[in-house]
């Protein structure tokens, strides 16, 4: 599959590693003009688009792809709300009453977008082995097809098929971003970042 | 040991249900003026308070149970900052750069404050046999002291002592109190409320 991934931090180049380790044909979303002549190539952008970018820059990376070319398009948005403007521990912004993936939803309606794999360090996201015993992936989105494409991609990458919870349309991606202020002080409390979420339950 | 709970809701009858099976003397907070002369009786209010009231009261209810009576106390609060003014689903005041557990601590300087058990269910916290497998209490206070006091007295509910998380001071109350979007999401997806978070780390 030809798969774009937007973002060249350590998320982003861990995400295009294991896509490429998979077979696919992965662009990486810079604002090189390259990337860019890159969308009208036959063939197109890509047919799925993963969002690895840090989140203040989220819509701004979402933007410069276009909206034309991310028509329709599957969009996997792994990214977090994090506003470091206020000093550490980061806050989130937006919060509590939206969320980084509605805001993509309302700005990109084209685009189908799923959240998923934004709970976890990106090493877990493609090698969920690294954590002991059963763990779990949220997916949040308006479009089942959608989320059943992620789900499928994010099974190549390891994961079990029970390992995922579909939590319902992608209002409840603020569930998931809201998990970021205790992921990080359980990161303080263990000293790494090994470890993931899950739910046990009768 | 006398254990005074607060709030005479689902949650604090649960609590002081299982207090009295513990043997514990339990004191209902109300505002009945016999739990009132309770607190000049001989042997004083209580020697741990557990606060279990809905969050938009729990300022006001720690403000009748009187900051004499509750100085030097551990206080475990179990309480959710929930608000429902804006409709389903509910959203959280305070939150993000606040949380209600801090709000306590500042009002309530000579309390010693320990947000835990605000995770889960209340079926759950007395029970944590309903949900299979392991799952965690995280713990959070600015008193080293009065966290062990809390791990003991959750140890008695049937929790291995490995269940507990530190997670530091009372500010990570934020973390615990800002999953519970995710825990109203994940109550619909699976249609009940015996479930909890299970951190597995390497």
């Amino acid at each position: 599959m030809r798969i774009a991934v937007l973002g060249t931090g350590m998320v982003g180049r861990t995400l295009a590693a294991k896509l490429d380790g998979l077979g696919h044909e992965v662009v990486i979303g810079t604002r090189d003009p390259a990337v860019t002549n890159a969308r009208t190539e036959p063939g197109g952008f890509a047919s799925l688009v993963m969002n690895a970018t840090s989140g203040s820059v989220a819509m701004a990376a979402l933007a410069a792809a276009g909206e034309a070319a991310l028509a329709g398009k599957v969009l996997i948005d792994v990214s977090n709300p994090l506003d470091f403007s206020r000093g550490m521990p980061p806050t989130l912004d937006p919060v509590n009453t939206d969320s980084l993936g509605e805001q993509i939803q309302r700005a990109f309606p084209a685009v189908r977008v799923v959240k998923a794999l934004n709970t976890m360090n990106c090493q877990v996201m493609v090698e969920p082995g690294r954590v002991p015993g059963e763990h779990n992936v949220f997916l949040c989105g308006n479009d089942e097809s959608a989320k059943q494409a992620a789900a499928e991609l994010i099974g190549s990458f390891g994961w079990p098929a029970g390992s995922l919870i579909d939590l319902g349309d992608i209002s409840s991606a603020r569930g998931t971003e809201m998990l970021m202020p205790l992921w990080l002080r359980l990161m303080g409390a263990l000293g790494h970042a090994d470890f993931n979420f899950h739910v046990p339950h009768s």
